[in-house]
């Protein structure tokens, strides 16, 4: 009689939010990208996803991947690719010790949930990819280090590749066609720069959505200033960034931060068709971190946006006054800011109008921090 | 007793709007140009500037210059180095030919009108100074030819150069160091294609206002992007479109305009900080056009923006219908369609967010074509 027994491990993984930025792939199949990028982990006590992977000869012989109690389809390449790869880690396991119970024959159940709104807009893809790489590693016993899944999880969703790791994090693009040297590696642990902190201005998207993987690639191949981006522009800032994060250089840190996003977005709509991802909400907190900025006589605020119009706000700890502050001085009636005990501060440095646009465009502000890679629970979703 | 005649001439210059966008100066003083332009003449009955250019001893001795009723400095360098060049031709005339009146010793006193808004945020300043050279050149009886007379517009305001002719004009970038092959020619007369269209959708501009000058400067010294497309893209943006205007090629005339005014646009939000012209609604404007190209299939409006939020719409009088009539049929009731006699279609094909974005941020709408260059007029506004 077969082995009637449930095995199961959990995990919860981080979101990160690049500061060099991801896009374009030179590889679509393989998720191997265009440029390098680097990016911080947010903390999971504010943005995480918990996953349960389990496996047992009880359960249905199709594998299963349930996220926010919906069922989600496992035929995708990307999910496919990284069971794929597990499996044959574990499989090499169990050849050299026949001792082991030989789960990577068993069917899979996967059980995901995020701690905040998917139509938040956030990168939850690659907390997701993360968490389900993660779980299913702990699951199997693999000993391979988040480096070595980096890989795994990056064949899941790009970016997912960076959230195995805490802190400071590099994705390095590599040069192999087989993907093999497309890796996360850590640049510095979240104790080495614990004071970054982070506030989400979460904007009401009301926006067509381009999907990222096609409006990339739509970019690799029409838009003419991507090339510059790629060749030139992202390997200076990698190694700026690098720097900035190892010497803790706030205002290197911001500035390349926001020069980033800037020129992400800019190939964006230099593709043709144009894809926009910012709006007038987007701009308004580009104009709030300008005027922060310009009252400080130095950058302690920098603004990043992703594929979508929310801002994420980057400051120092000790500055949470002159940024998180007079923020809240502004859009105080907005929820969120009750996680973290913000003092608001007069915000007559900010434009008027600006502000204006925030208050009726921003839906919620997320306060955070730099965080841990992923957590091993013993709490289990099944 | 000296002569106390007024001695004058009047003419009208059009407002140009460029398909391959002049933006970043090789040398700010003498509006020497990065990168060659093209630009589509639109037609004086719509859009001008009337100016008249008179001297006389009797004058005070200063040079004045009336916009629109309103006293303008004449000390800046810009509007100096235009009274000076044509001065230096009138006095080079006079010593050839001493019967000659002296005009080049007299005051100039200029007076000028739009028949425009300045408040729409249309280039007023290529007509502006397009029609002082223009008329100072009457006044004088200089026999220079309009490209002679571009490059003194083109120090007053670099695309004024373009303004001196009609049709479809470039602006030669040139390479020498005193700009004296940094020139405008015609490309092809309106006469050639004489069915290309304007609509401008004017938007009310509550955005801050970056000057051009400042704005192009900082783009040259910050945009990591911008070096590929002074040296790349726009030779190449050039070629094509001289190619699409003399076969009368409206979809490779269109996709070259699109892509060349996402292109500068992307170069001004790489900026640092970045620039931003296009707001909400000119990105609403962007979708209508995808919305009637999708609808047709091809290419058949194709949108621009200069340095402000306004959309011009080019297409060819065939057209008519499914451009601007649905266009109107969306924005009806917006004033400025009475102008030209068209049937409003039905606009379900337009993204209904979209349009209603148009509606709140459309001000007026101005319905133009392409047109003739400076003409000589016998009405003085002395």
């Amino acid at each position: 009689m077969a082995d009637q027994k449930i095995y199961q491990a959990s995990t919860t993984a981080p979101v990160n939010i690049a500061v060099v930025k991801y896009w374009g792939k030179r590889d679509p199949k393989l998720n191997l990208p265009t440029n390098s990028s680097i990016s911080v982990t947010l903390s999971q006590s504010d943005l995480r996803t918990h996953t349960t992977a389990a496996c047992s000869a009880s359960f249905p012989t199709s594998d299963s991947l349930l996220l926010n109690s919906s069922p989600q389809d496992v035929t995708g390449a990307r999910t496919q690719a990284c069971f794929r790869e597990l499996r044959s880690l574990r499989a090499a396991l169990e050849a050299s010790d026949s001792s082991l119970p030989k789960l990577s024959t068993l069917p899979l159940k996967i059980v995901s949930e995020n701690n905040f709104p998917t139509a938040a807009g956030l990168a939850s893809s690659a907390a997701g990819f993360a968490a389900l790489v993660r779980a299913i590693a702990n699951l199997y016993d693999l000993s391979s280090s988040p480096t070595e899944l980096s890989r795994i999880a990056r064949q899941g969703s790009g970016s997912a590749c960076r959230s195995l790791f805490g802190g400071y994090v590099a994705w390095q693009m590599g040069t192999k066609d087989d993907g093999s040297d497309s890796l996360a590696v850590e640049v510095a642990p979240a104790s080495h720069w614990p004071t970054m902190r982070a506030l989400i201005l979460v904007a009401s998207a009301k926006q067509k959505k381009v999907s990222s993987t096609s409006g990339m690639q739509t970019t690799v191949a029409t838009s003419e200033l991507f090339q510059r981006r790629a060749e030139i522009v992202v390997p200076k800032h990698m190694e700026e960034m690098e720097k900035a994060i190892k010497e803790k250089d706030f205002e290197a840190f911001g500035r390349v931060t926001m020069m980033e996003s800037n020129s992400f977005h800019s190939t964006c709509s230099d593709t043709f068709p144009p894809i926009r991802y910012m709006n007038d909400v987007s701009w308004a907190a580009v104009g709030v971190v300008e005027d922060i900025n310009r009252k400080a006589g130095k950058i302690v605020a920098a603004y990043t946006f992703d594929a979508g119009p929310n801002a994420v706000i980057y400051y120092e700890e000790a500055n949470t006054d002159i940024v998180a502050g007079v923020v809240k001085g502004a859009l105080g009636s907005v929820s969120g800011w009750e996680s973290r005990e913000i003092k608001a501060q007069a915000s007559d440095v900010l434009d008027a109008a600006d502000v204006e646009v925030l208050k009726k465009g921003i839906t919620r502000v997320i306060l955070t921090q730099v965080g841990e890679g992923p957590i091993k629970t013993e709490e289990s979703l099944i």
